[in-house]
C-alpha cells in the first residue's frame, strides 16, 4: 500500500469522522468551563481528564502531567521512524464577560445556521477535536506511514503558560520532534487558510494606584486624590495618539533578521482583508491613520501595548457619587523576536516609576517572549501543500500572528520548526462574547490536518531514504 | 403650661421614643432596598409607603404624591398659627456597591458594639427614625407650642431629585413655611454637631466612548482604536494634577457675597478635623498640597468635578486579552452659589468636543443649582441653640456643605431658610460600604430636633406677639 492509497483511505474516512468528534469531542470539551483565569482546579482537571480520554479511546498512551500549575496532558502513539510530530493545542479558554452579550451559553455547544457557538470552539478545542478526526482517520495507516505522534494539551494558555517551559525543559527527550503544529490557524475571507509562522510574545501586567483607604463620599474630592484622575494621567502618558508606545528603549531589541523575513513575506500577503476588518468592525480607519502594507506591517511585525482592562469606583447603572479608593488598568503588551521580556517589564516599570508613580502596584499576570519559525522548514511546506488541497486555494503565511503565544518554549527551547492549523474564521469571535466557528471549516480542517502529517511523513521518509 | 413646661415634658420622652423607632421605624425602613439609582418602581413604592403608615400611625395627614418619579411623601399636622416648619427627608439610598466589602446584609439593620449597620442608617432613613421618635414626643404639645409640622420624604436625592421642583412648583401652597429643617447635620470627631447652612449643586455625567462593534482580540491592537486610551486622554485633560478643573470659565460666575459670607463663617471653623480626615483615611495629603483655611475653602466653598466610577473593557480576576469596545466614566461636578448648571454642562461638553471627542456620548443623570441660608435667620438660630442642649457643645456652622442636595427648591424656589439635623458622625461610611451610626448619636439627634423645634416655635412666637 503507497503513500497515495494511504491517503486516499484516509480522507475516504475524514468527513464521517469529522461529524463524529463536532458532537463526541467538542461537545464533552464545551461542556467543561475550563477559564483559566478564574483559577479552579478542580474544573481543570476535569478539563485534562476529558482530552485524555478521548486521546486514550484513540489508542494514545497518556499522562496527566503538572508541576504546580494546571495539568497538560502529554499522548504518544509509536509508528515508526520516519518522522515525529509534535501537536499543541490548549483545553484552557478565555473568561465569557461580557456575559450578557452571549445570545446562547457560552458552556453548551450550540448549533445555528451552520454554525456552531461556544466558548472556546474557535480557541482552542474545536482545534483539539478536528485533530481527534484527523487522528482517528490516520492511526490506522501510522505504521505505512512511519509517523510518531507527540500531543500536548496545557491547560495554561489563556493566562501565559506559565509552567509549560519548566514542563518542556524538564522533559526535553520527550519533546524531541521533526516538526510540530501549533495550535491555532484561520480561515480568511478569501477562503484561504492563513497559517501564521510565529506568535507574538507578552507581557501581562495589572496596575492598581490606592487613594483613600476606602470609597469616600465625592463631596471630598477636592481634597481627596482620586486614583481614578492618575491612572488616567498614566495611562495618557504610556502612548501618544498616534499609537507609539512612550516607554523609553521600548522598539530598540527588535531582531532586524526577523524584521526582513517579515517585511518579505508580507510582500505576498494582501492587504483586502484590512478593509474588511474595518467594515465588519465599524471603525472609520485604524490607530495612527496607517492602512495598507504599513498597516501589515504594524500587525503583525510590531510590538504594542493595549489596556486589556479599567476600572475604578462606582460602575453599576444609574449614579453614585464617591471619591473611589483605587483604580485598576489590565495592560497586555506584545513583544516580537528580539524584545526580552524582562527588559521590557523593567524599562515599563522604570518609566511609570519616573512619571510620578511610585506608588503603583505593578502585578506580572505573565510573561514571555516572541518565537517563529522560517518558512523553508519541511513542516512548513508540507501544512501549505496540505492547505492547498483542503482548502482548494494556496494558504496565506504570515511571518507573525497578531496574536501572542509561548510558541518559543517550541521554536527555541525544543528546537522544533512549528507550522499551523485550526478550524477557526475570520468572524469566529475569539476571546469575544458568541466565539463560532462553521461547519464547513470543521472538516476542512480535520482534512488539512491529516494531510499535512502525511505530507510530512513523505517528505520526511523521502529525506532519510 | 409654659413653653418651659412642655419643653421638659417633651424631653422626659425623648430616651424612650428614640430606642422605640430605632426598632421601630429603622429597621422597617433599612429592610427595603430603596436605591434610586437600580431603578426598581415597585420598592420604591414600598418605601414611600412604608415611611407614610410610620407618619399616619403619629396622627399626620399622609399624601403619597409623585409626578412621573419615584414618590414623595407630604404630611402634615397643624397645631396653630405661630410657626410652620417643613422638614425634609429622603428614603431612597445609594447603591450598597462594592457588596463584598459590607460585613454584614446592607439592608438589614445590625447593632455591633454601639453601632447600627445598614445601608441609609446615617444618609438618610436614620434621619427619618430620629425626626419620627421627636415628632412623637412634641405632637401632644403642639397645639401649646402653636406649630404646624409639614414633613416632605422624597425617593430620589440620590439621583438629583428630578421631579422634586416640579412637585415644589404645583404645591407652592402647601410648602409656604417659615423655616425648614433639612435632611442631615453630622457629629464631628470633636463631639460637636456640623450644620449645613447650604448644598452645592450637582451636574452628573455618563460619558461614553466607542471603538469598535464589539470587544476584539487585542492581537489587533496596533490597528483597532481603543477607547480605553481615549478617555484616559479625556480625563487627563479636564483636570490639572493640582486639582484645578481645566474646563474653559468653570469658576467665572460663583457668587461674591456668597464667598464673602463662606469665608467669614470659615473663620470660626476649626481646622483640625481635617488632619483626622487624613488619618482616618490613609492619605499623605491632600489634592494640590493644600491644608489649614485653604483647604476649608476648597471643599466648602469651590466648585469641584470627580471621577465617581470608570470602566472599560475585562474587569474580571486574571487576564484577558481584548480591545474593549467601550469606555465609561461617570463624572459629578459639584457647583456652588452663582453657577448655573446648564451653562456649566454646556462648557464641559463644548470643551470635550474642543479636546477631539466629538464621538463621546455625553449622557445628563442628574443636574441642580447650589442653594443656602444666612446664618441669621430665626430656624438656624433656633438650631444653633438647640444643638448646644443636646450636644453640650456649641455647633459647627458651615456656609455650605461638602456634598450636594437639592436645597436650592426649598432655598430659592419655595423661599425657606433651611438649617440641619441628623445622627451621623464622621465615621458614618456614607455612600460606602459599612455605612453606620452610634446610638448615642442617633438619641441627641432626636433631643436635638425636638428641641430646635420647640426653640423655633418659640422665637417665632415672641416675633408674632
Amino acid at each position: 500500500m503507497d503513500v497515495e492509497s494511504v491517503r486516499r483511505a484516509i480522507l475516504d474516512q475524514v468527513d464521517r469522522l469529522a461529524f463524529k468528534h463536532l458532537k463526541h469531542s467538542l461537545e464533552t470539551l464545551v461542556d467543561i468551563p475550563t477559564v483559566s483565569a478564574w483559577g479552579d482546579h478542580r474544573v481543570m482537571l476535569d478539563g485534562a481528564s476529558a482530552v485524555a480520554s478521548l486521546l486514550k479511546e484513540l489508542g494514545f498512551k497518556t499522562e496527566v502531567a503538572s508541576n504546580g500549575g494546571y495539568p497538560a496532558v502529554l499522548a504518544e502513539i509509536r509508528g515508526g521512524d520516519k518522522a515525529t510530530v509534535l501537536l499543541y493545542n490548549h483545553y484552557d479558554v478565555q473568561p465569557p464577560d461580557p456575559l450578557e452579550q452571549w445570545d446562547s451559553n457560552p458552556f453548551k455547544l450550540v448549533e445555528r445556521e451552520g454554525k456552531l457557538y461556544g466558548r472556546g470552539v474557535a480557541d482552542n478545542k474545536g482545534n483539539i477535536a478536528a485533530r481527534l478526526a484527523a487522528l482517528e482517520a490516520l492511526i490506522p495507516y501510522i505504521d505505512r506511514l512511519g509517523l510518531n505522534v507527540k500531543y500536548v494539551v496545557e491547560g495554561e494558555e489563556e493566562v501565559g503558560s506559565p509552567t509549560l517551559e519548566r514542563l518542556v525543559v524538564d522533559r526535553i527527550e520527550w519533546f524531541k520532534a521533526d516538526g510540530g503544529v501549533w495550535e491555532t490557524a484561520y480561515v480568511r475571507r478569501d477562503g484561504r487558510l492563513s497559517i501564521s509562522l510565529g506568535f507574538k510574545g507578552m507581557v501581562y501586567l495589572e496596575v492598581r494606584i490606592r487613594g483613600a483607604l476606602r470609597d469616600v463620599h465625592s463631596g471630598y474630592s477636592p481634597l481627596v486624590p482620586n486614583p481614578a484622575w492618575r491612572m488616567a494621567r498614566l495611562l495618557a502618558s504610556l502612548k501618544d495618539e498616534g499609537g507609539r508606545v512612550l516607554i523609553p528603549n521600548f522598539y530598540d531589541d527588535v531582531d532586524p533578521e526577523f524584521l526582513d523575513m517579515g517585511e518579505k513575506l508580507l510582500e505576498q500577503v494582501d492587504v483586502g482583508e484590512l478593509e474588511a476588518l474595518k467594515e465588519e468592525l465599524g471603525i472609520a480607519g485604524f490607530v495612527g491613520g496607517v492602512s495598507g502594507r504599513e498597516a501589515l506591517k504594524a500587525l503583525y511585525l510590531n510590538p504594542s501595548l493595549n489596556i486589556s482592562g479599567l476600572y475604578s469606583g462606582y460602575t453599576g447603572k444609574g449614579s453614585k457619587t464617591i471619591v473611589p479608593a483605587e483604580a485598576v488598568a489590565k495592560l497586555d503588551i506584545r513583544l516580537v523576536p528580539g524584545q526580552d521580556p524582562k527588559k521590557v517589564l523593567d524599562s515599563t516599570i522604570r518609566y511609570i516609576r519616573t512619571l510620578g508613580f511610585e506608588d503603583a502596584e505593578i502585578h506580572v499576570e505573565s510573561m514571555y517572549k516572541a518565537g517563529y519559525t522560517r518558512p523553508h522548514e519541511v513542516i512548513v511546506e508540507a501544512s501549505i501543500e496540505a492547505a492547498e488541497q483542503a482548502y482548494g486555494l494556496k494558504p496565506h503565511v504570515t511571518p507573525m500572528a497578531a496574536g501572542s503565544g509561548p510558541i518559543y518554549i517550541f521554536t527555541d527551547i525544543a528546537r522544533i520548526p512549528m507550522t499551523g492549523a485550526g478550524v477557526g474564521y475570520y468572524g469566529s469571535r475569539v476571546h469575544a462574547p458568541n466565539e463560532n466557528i462553521r461547519v464547513e471549516d470543521f472538516v476542512k480542517g480535520v482534512k488539512h490536518v491529516a494531510l499535512t502529517l502525511i505530507e510530512f511523513s513523505r517528505r520526511m521518509g523521502e529525506r532519510r531514504a
